[in-house]
């Protein structure tokens, strides 16, 4: 696994993401990167990251962690499309516009979870990415997120 | 507005849910109320809650708020179906099966967020739920939710 994660290539105006963003001091500083044709990023719960029934992790976790896993997963396959080097000029960035979460089964906070994000299809603004959640082995949940590039306008401006 | 939330009629052990529960130390708090037919509720963002573009709330943050708030307006629409009063035996809780975020526009962090709930139908084990979250007047996003009953014999075990 490489050295630094998609997220470490974000300008530092867009590093303060609670979910992923490298300057967050509160945050969960996901990292996310390339495992062959797939991406992947591991996340340890804390223990109060419960849901509403004791043992398992709450559903906005996770929906979190396929949100900011699958926004870097959608930057990288583009600049991948594009033969560009993350980090290069201008920012390549992408925000969520949908994210449908289906939760197959509770997912244990005592376990390191596993992010996968398979890119489903790279257009020029928008790039289609399928997700999963797996714990102690077993997928937990699965997410299908369309992501949208940013204006390079707007990446400049920040 | 009634005083006591959906969420605090929840069992103690069901209490500690990080988005919504009161006895979780660290998590969100949120508390869903009925509001005429629809379902509220409201909360206001700390400064780290920042998404990757500066300003904004992270996506993960919104869905957390339109999972818990779905799930809670579940369990309350069960309840009023069945013509019983919440913090009954056995316990009413709901899980969430699937959630689709659709986010409209980017959401501001320096406003109040107004989560709403509009239930849509309410079968025996499943009810589906339809979500909006609006800052300074304007809907930023829109969710779908389909959650289910948990067994009671789950739901006593706790």
């Amino acid at each position: 696994m490489p050295d630094k994660a998609f997220q470490d290539f974000y300008p530092e105006d867009f590093s303060h993401c609670y979910g992923c963003g490298k300057s967050n001091e509160h945050g969960h500083h996901l990292k996310s990167y390339w495992d062959g044709e797939t991406t992947v990023a591991r996340f340890t719960p804390r223990h109060y990251h419960t849901g509403g029934v004791p043992g398992n992790v709450y559903g906005g976790l996770i929906a979190s962690l396929l949100d900011c896993h699958g926004a870097a997963s959608a930057a990288a396959a583009a600049c991948k499309a594009e033969g560009r080097e993350m980090g290069g000029a201008p920012p390549m960035r992408f925000v969520t516009a949908s994210l449908k979460v289906d939760y197959l089964r509770p997912t244990p906070i005592d376990a390191e979870l596993e992010v996968r994000g398979e890119i489903v299809e790279v257009k020029a603004r928008k790039v289609t990415v399928s997700l999963s959640l797996t714990a102690h082995g077993e997928v937990c949940a699965r997410g299908h997120m369309i992501a949208v590039r940013l204006p390079d306008a707007a990446a400049k401006k920040h």
